[in-house]
């Protein structure tokens, strides 16, 4: 779908599917039949029965499981955010396509298919301590990009993102959002020292004051603060929403992505399950905002979608137990 | 090998060598010259590492990974501590030559070889409050059938359990090793109600009573107070150590198993790594008490080496991750 207005893509926002009641508890009844303790594969089960929920079959299926990674360029950057030089963004996009990534290896282990994506990278947004990162028309492009990457014949979907300086833009969207500020979502993204830290909170709260006009509208927040790869996640997000794709969430970038379909419509994110909590300083407060619990905590901040991945053989788990294994009855197993 | 004295097992868990101090600083070398910023894939980077130690290798495999599931029964079922029958520890072990049980799943996803170990299952433990669980040599046979399992061919090896009542003796042996009583450590297992549970504390307080001269000993408290399947568990984890086999270890009755050999080494269970922490009541803190940190916390707690089995593919993306990346220098991407 191309989204030619503000107003189209907030409609398609607002108005989402709820998923399959019947498909959930036709799960989870069957969970209670298996050779086990009630409850006692923990959220495995409820893993299962949310894949029935989003993909609406009783028996959901993980047999085309892919991971997309947006790759955008900030001009934000021009503000020494990160402590990577910006054609670092292409270089890791050239890495991806050679196979040396990190991602690249995360995604044959998870038996996922890999995409990238890169969103016009030659080409940075506006710095937004200037002028908005992306005007309304560029915004609906990188939104769209992101929104006719997925297609419906896929079981599960991961999203990743590339983009020297992005975990200022993240920053700045969920401060924007949640408020706080900008003390409370900068973290070191890369690696910056502690004056780069202190370039990064300047550069947001910056950016909050120039277009604070636009804060009580999540879309306009994502346009001004955001970034191209951000756009594209979320557009991507709700695509998988309208599509029936459950969705594994990956760290504080991608989170502060998706963020604004939560504040569009209260059970935005309901299909989509968070992987693990970053290092990033502001990920865990920004998933408790979102209210949403993630599966593991590694000490993992690369992004590239490598926590999303590394959950991938979880969600897989999940399923086999629920599809593969025997009921009391069937396997001859006394009962409580 | 095969102990014949409590002082042959002794001195095997006193000598325990100390893994590869040059392949795990090689695997610390090489992460840092990785396309990703340093650290920044976190518990996979010190995963890689352990690996190598524990392996004796600067490039470390996981072409064979294996599960094995030790099965027991136990005479303290008589004292009402379990919500389920006795005989559902051979019902269980049919189940999982049949497939159908929940590690039969998780063991095809994880890519590892599944073996069930029966240890004289037709015949009960002892009662622990009215008796040893288990003599010396009944002990010492179920120790050495453990150690005899891990093969020195084996490059990644996970343990479960399967014993109706078990979650007893884990307790128990948890309460001798560390303090605390009954009530500390002691939780539902399969599901006990409130009345269960009470019964679960009052033998466990009577097993200690009636085994205080043994407390002292942590091979005589896996003896008195223990069940066949922890103490080959024990054995196995010995074996592995000696072995060069990395362990994972799963939840409550696997930790408590092997928690003797903390007690006999200050060092003993440096080459096991927790998968996970349990929803089982005592499992966080025994966790705590051997400063092992578990990689996630599902709140699963079935037993059968379920957690540990999920946690194998984390290792297997670790791995790759180490193995498969490109260096800064080998993708042309700039550095910091």
């Amino acid at each position: 779908m191309t989204f030619t207005s503000l107003e189209d893509l907030r409609a398609a926002c607002e108005n989402l599917p709820m998923g399959s009641d019947s498909a959930a508890d036709a799960v989870a009844r069957r969970q209670d039949t298996l050779t086990k303790p009630q409850g006692s594969l923990g959220r495995l089960e409820t893993i299962a029965a949310w894949l029935a929920r989003w993909q609406g079959r009783d028996m959901p299926k993980l047999d085309k499981v892919k991971v997309i990674v947006f790759a955008g360029s900030h001009g934000v950057t021009a503000q020494g955010v990160s402590a990577y030089p910006s054609e670092v963004t292409v270089q890791m996009v050239a890495n991806f396509a050679g196979g040396g990534a990190a991602i690249n290896q995360l995604a044959r282990i998870a038996g996922a298919e890999l995409a990238v994506i890169p969103l016009e990278i030659e080409r940075q947004t506006g710095d937004f301590t200037q002028e908005p990162a992306m005007d309304e028309a560029e915004f609906l492009a990188a939104v769209s990009a992101g929104y006719e990457a997925v297609g419906k014949d896929t079981d599960l979907i991961c999203f990743g993102e590339m983009g020297i300086g992005n975990t200022t833009p993240a920053a700045a969207i969920a401060a924007a959002l949640f408020g706080g500020g900008a003390e409370k979502w900068t973290g070191r993204g890369t690696g910056v020292d502690d004056a780069g830290l202190k370039r990064k909170m300047t550069a947001i709260d910056k950016g909050l004051a120039l277009h604070a006009v636009s804060l009580s509208d999540p879309l306009k927040v994502a346009a001004a603060l955001g970034g191209r790869e951000l756009a594209a996640i979320f557009g991507a997000t709700l695509a998988a929403r309208r599509h029936g794709v459950p969705v594994l969430l990956d760290g504080f970038v991608c989170t502060a992505a998706v963020a604004p379909l939560a504040r569009l419509h209260n059970a935005g994110l309901a299909h989509v399950l968070a992987a693990h909590v970053s290092a990033e300083a502001g990920h865990r407060a920004l998933l408790e905002a979102l209210e949403l619990k993630p599966l593991f905590d590694l000490g993992m901040r690369l992004g590239e979608g490598s926590g999303a991945c590394l959950a991938v053989n979880i969600v897989r788990s999940a399923l086999e137990c629920h599809t593969g294994m025997a009921s009391f009855a069937e396997a001859g197993v006394s009962e409580k």
